[in-house]
């Protein structure tokens, strides 16, 4: 096992098999030594959409599931790079991730929802895992999924 | 004419001249290996922006409109393509497109939608247009279009 | 100093201190001859979010505020350029802005507001500053800010 598959596994994290995408496109496209990676959604790890993690993030809500939704898409977005690259230990740099999340009314919580996914990649990746981001509230997702989150990712030649 | 227009033309589709921007920025970069593309409204082979083609994606609408208003905005990349490289048989590899589309109420359909983007590239690349995407639904896009797709491509160096 | 913050100062623009994130990422990262900036806010030269910056812009509204936010924004871009490699001069191209403004009810006004943040990159890098952009309306946006825009350059090797 490499080591950073390892060190998901010490946060309890077993990467599950990509999500098949919902439609005509793939996981993950490596180019050179990009690899970027479609948005996913937080599908667990039995491949389905729990119902925590659909609907919006509203005025008022806890930030608690939006960010565990968060974390799920960024296991799946590492399992779109495992997928295409072989072995995580090949990713030199996470580059960036980009989140969208579905929302209704103001509310303060986007960034920390976001941090769901930014934690596990630091964590996972330590120095490697410093990566830009962005975050927007949108107005609906596929699926009816509360966020999805999308990467970069530089890797060995 | 390229192996690739060849292919759009059995499809059907004519690349238009490229859009001009609405604004003060350009249609599409080249930089190295990579074209990146801006977003690009539906807008129609006569250059203007059909109604059927503007408004929002609602619940109980049909998929048709949106999906065809998607299709086109992917001609429209690949007329930022053509205009950058010169030659559409130059790209390796369809990267990535970024659909968004202007919805209101929740909604089966953003796949879907999204699918006529994804259908033309992958019917006119083949191998080499299976490409990596994310699709989300936003609030207001400009001039009221449905929606706006982007592009990234890999081409020969 | 140089040529292109020459050009800043006398477009009256001087770089900030970059953003601390809001959250667990980084302002940009740099990978080969790329650089990826997160999506940043348009804080002003003192750090802070003004209130004729967040909200939303309507139907009716002018887009004076929204066009000033965009353009600050563009600023806080450069300086994560600046911090990641030094010396805006190693732009080599401006290759894409994104830019997200949280929106209510439709308007006219997108493009034009993007032009903010378009016109100041395009007025300090001149030729190098012809850029590819996208430009979406979303339904909110972290700390409630008008408008979010996020880019990506090529630097010298």
């Amino acid at each position: 096992m490499s080591a950073i598959e390892d060190r998901l596994a010490a946060l309890g994290v077993t990467l599950p098999q990509p999500a098949a995408p919902v439609a005509n496109y793939i996981g993950a496209v490596k180019a050179g030594t990009l690899v970027v990676v479609s948005g996913q959604l937080p599908f667990g790890p039995d491949g389905k959409l729990a119902a925590a993690h659909t609907g919006k993030l509203k005025p008022g809500m806890g930030v608690d599931a939006a960010k565990a939704a968060a974390r799920l898409s960024a296991v799946n977005v590492l399992a779109q790079v495992k997928a295409v690259v072989g072995d995580l230990d090949k990713v030199v740099r996470v580059i960036r991730l980009g989140g969208f999340f579905s929302v209704e009314g103001g509310n303060e919580s986007l960034p920390a929802a976001m941090n769901g996914a930014s934690d596990l990649v630091a964590e996972a990746f330590g120095e490697k895992g410093r990566h830009a981001r962005t975050t927007v509230g949108v107005a609906h997702l596929p699926l009816d999924a509360i966020c999805e989150v999308e990467g970069l990712f530089e890797i060995t030649p």
